[in-house]
């Protein structure tokens, strides 16, 4: 594997690196980790890479390691920069012939998100977007269960994503995480809608199996001088005429990440939060609800897959997010073993998630401008 | 107390009745417990009155409490009947000078609720509507946490009302209960809206000392064959900016009585579910959060009054259902002796409250009508 | 119903009133309130009672209730005094007729427990002791599970009782409740175990019908200055082989009134606690645990009989309280009807049970005063 | 690092090498995977593993990997085989001067335990214990708040670790965990006790920083035909006069892996459970409870470097294990640099702590047969 970005003081590489490390079958090879080609270097540095394979600029990575020979360049390329400096990498490692993992959300324009579910397409190369909380095991038990119709007929969707660390202007201090997301030229149309509402749309179509194709969206700005959202609340219209609320929320004052769904059908509706992520609960029409936990009697298998280490072992964040990881190198492996992958191993988000979520993006900063009209998906 | 309702196979008229005996401070003394003379005779026998105090109709009541000698007549009337039949006997007992009690939704319409609004004005009469959600000692203390600014300035509210017991149409067998709330001719213009989101609403505008001024309600029936909403979701404005979503549904399949309110303003905020209603859990911008508990430490004056046991000892639906008549004793024994009332018993729904319910549930209805329009309240 | 104690300042009584009142088949007709005179009489004003059923001493109060014709005197009375002041006034109930219902431990001695027995046996009349846990629906439940062999051969018992009102020596302010439960003169031989400790091995043995057998009790005395226990742990060992740990203590800081049982089979396992009692989380070895919760499915008579309202209206302390007395109530009309009870009504703790919990202090003492020696019991 | 154990098979040498490849320090670098040559070379082999690493046996490995050049050989071993194979090569480990990492508990017998000592002294080399439960962030936390006063003297300490997987004879069926842990040529002396009641004593020692000086341990073994003690319950004596219960279960019926603790001091108290464990629940006497939460607010410093990622997303198990690694890491890496480690990395169960563990089993299992006498520690 190969990173872009994720130098000294980002965040989200760090987590990528430890996520992609933690099942043994990746490794981090080399890195145009920073604008700066100094700031890489270094970086490389730190992580123990020699300094050949530390590159000053992504486009040198991408030249070099195509140059060197199979088994010896990197499999992949992880992609962990802001929003607006998706596509250049992406669109340039697909052109070189290597993989992506992309962070979410996709592009930082629609066009952008075409051209890449395009190039993908062309060019049959895997492409991965890390919607980490699909990664979760409990989330797949619940995709397999209304998917195998135990909710029976879905009604009400109710997805959230609350968080409080931006309650205040913490953009006008020098936190580098504040300041992109709520700077227009780096995070893209939308705030809090397209950092973490994104998200509970993906969560919500994910393990639905729905499509959202109308929504009203309330779009609010509540910090002064703020230039996105930063909070807001959407009545969604499902295909098959399910209902349901999505909010997202960085000025939930006190919330940590608290993303949490809960959907409803006709037999009976389950409840799963991201902060306890090893626990659903399912409630019935006519009997208990049940608290399934991860390991405990019958899972799906590829809840089951996404399982480490047995019950009552509490897996996190970074084990759902090294699920996308392990499942792209497996399936990495079966193409250079000219094998088919285990479908059990392609279920991770796709280009195809990612348009979604720009489409999601662009439909709900729309609805907002136009007072929370509703608007089709 | 007399009673108007509450027979046989009745089941609100028996929470009021026990709520009302709780504190020792009101005794039932006659009744009109049903539109059948019969039935309400033999329902008052199983309540130990005697059988002169049992009357045919609530006219009869009314008339006959009226003539007893002061001491002897009944102090004020509970009204516990479905919708339809609030506003009949209620205007008929503050024509004769009987204080009310009176079970939520004010009124079938919203003529009868102006006029209601009008009568007990003029009467100077007490009239308080069994909003009893209201009456949970924390949610006194989160309305006194609000007022006192320990939030800061409210910025979103959640509130939803999930129940579960409507996912099929219970009305078609001969369920009492689904068959006057499900019944345009008797429960109103609105289904679950009417029956539990005006509770959601009225606790939301209670907590908080906020209006909601404007609304865009998606309404749905999901069972068929039913002829009034089952499931909805509101986007809410109120008036000092803050933004919310109100749900209700008695179709969430699994759900009892859920109702849960959150509010989140600049400090902090807080989260409370009425099926664990002792525990306030309040979240702070930058500390850990507190998980208050009735009882535990320093507490508003309101909620303290509203307790009748120590921590630890957990009270219920019941006693905060009481909570809303042992006020109304007091109220009217202090009448009685010519004092003013404690301003601490005078924390009970009034008819505006009920008047703000109909015009709700009005809005609610148009905008659902216009499908999902943004409308004024 | 009579009650002797429960004045001004008391806390039990005013309990004892409102779980009496809740559901209108008691009513309150007279009170030996106070060991003086004249505070009975201002109590009895409190509580609208004529002046002369308000008397001055327990004894003139039986004295002249048993003169009263039939339909007019007291039927039972209720016993709320400190435990050295049970014995007197119950052994004089009895003698005089009257069924009795008595707060917990039965009495100050075990000659006093062992003298009741005998003539609540001879008399043939009606004793109840409050313990009052055993009142919650789920408690009902969970004793029926494992009479019905649900959870298969009982293991494991964990029971735990854990306040933290006495952290400090709040005996030596002027707390009443503190004062008398400290002192031995008053409280008996045992503190905290006498107190809360034989609730606690009520509940162990209500819930699973096992006896304990042999116990091994560390008791502890942790405020400087107290004279009784305020604390301590014991190993149990049941009649059938099950083994198992109580602890009870007064000096857990922070903590309320946190009674929890835990009971483990070979085929599953629960887990109750008394602050959110209307939930009773069911473990099984194979597959999910349930939730179960008080209302929502099929639930075992006796649970569904103890409950007063649909699932999802939280009962809690009182309601559990009333249920003692509910039952009492309905036994003592089918006596007076001539009739047999309900053997559902038959469920409250008898003298015996109250018997049984003077012994466990007894040994629980005797194993502290041996350095936590085992002893049969 | 090289490994001894955890081939093709085994499941606690997987989690051993997730924790130690998580934060980006540790390369696993050879092993003797198995006590089959054959079988160690396949499991390396699976590993992306050198043929010409992967040894036949440990003492092959050792004497190899000491005649690699200093930077080419391993740095440290971790030894992840059943308990009565720790000690052969973690001595030879330490004669062949590598520092060493081992499972718990430290060894079959005293004598080891006490002869390694000995070694780890005479060496000076680093030996660390995967006591992995103190690794976690709101342990660490707990532990310092204690250390920092903020609970006052310390009165009562409750750990209990209830698990259910053994409470059918699994062991005759071809489960190799159940297998090896229940016979005591294997295991050592105690079963339950030493698997995971060692566990439990290790963290009630290590958060409160006080010592047992005295216990008594009713031990039972609940399957028949099983070797060792599967059920245990202990009543404790601590050196600063605080009392407390241990509890151990492995047929806790529906139980996963439950470690809980809860500490009582004069000023409050606190909650600690493993299966949700980024929540650490403090009450105090006489103000709300707080929910302190990993990353939330101020934290203890120590408490902060375990942490990875920022609040409200949940770390587990793995990332608890991974700080012993992390730690030990780093305190080799100072070595190496001839620097002294930064004390905050000293932080992880030392052999020490294993001796004090095999001393627990030793006295447990001579109280529990001495049919549950108290004995000193």
């Amino acid at each position: 594997m190969g990173m872009v970005g994720g130098g000294r003081g980002a965040f989200i590489g760090a987590v990528h690196r430890m996520a992609a490390a933690i099942d043994g079958q990746i490794e981090l090879v080399c890195g145009a980790f920073s604008s700066s080609p100094e700031k890489s270097k270094l970086s490389g540095a730190d992580l123990y890479l020699p300094p050949d394979r530390c590159y000053g600029t992504f486009s040198e990575m991408f030249e070099k390691e195509a140059a060197l020979p199979e088994g010896e360049r990197m499999d992949f390329v992880s992609i962990v920069t802001p929003n607006h400096m998706h596509y250049p990498p992406a669109k340039e490692a697909l052109e070189h012939g290597f993989h992506v993992v992309c962070d979410k959300p996709l592009s930082f324009s629609m066009e952008q998100a075409r051209d890449l579910v395009v190039q993908v397409d062309e060019s049959g190369l895997l492409f991965a977007l890390t919607h980490n909380y699909t990664g979760y095991p409990m989330v797949k038990q619940a995709k397999a269960m209304i998917r195998n119709g135990k909710l029976g007929e879905i009604r009400r969707v109710m997805v959230e994503y609350p968080q409080g660390w931006l309650s205040t202007n913490l953009e006008e201090s020098d936190n580098q995480q504040a300041s992109w997301r709520t700077d227009p030229s780096k995070s893209g149309v939308a705030g809090a809608m397209g950092d973490i509402g994104t998200h509970a749309e993906n969560l919500a179509e994910y393990i639905t199996g729905l499509q959202i194709k109308e929504l009203c969206a309330d779009l609010n700005t509540f910090v002064p001088g703020r230039r996105l959202d930063d909070d807001g609340s959407i009545l969604l219209r499902f295909d098959n005429g399910a209902r349901g609320v999505l909010t997202a929320s960085q000025v939930a004052a006190g919330e940590e990440n608290n993303l949490r769904i809960r959907v409803y059908g006709t037999l009976g509706g389950f409840d799963w939060s991201q902060q306890e992520p090893n626990t659903l609960l399912v409630r019935w029409l006519d009997r208990p609800a049940e608290l399934m936990r991860a390991g405990v009697g019958s899972m799906d298998p590829a809840a089951e897959a996404a399982m480490r280490i047995p019950a009552g072992h509490p897996e996190g964040y970074l084990e759902a997010f090294a699920n996308i990881y392990k499942n792209v190198a497996y399936c990495i492996q079966a193409r250079l073993a000219g094998e088919k992958p285990d479908p059990i191993y392609e279920d991770f988000p796709s280009v195809r998630d990612g348009l979604r979520g720009m489409q999601f993006i662009e439909k709900v900063v729309q609805s907002g401008k136009q007072g929370a009209a509703w608007v089709k998906l």
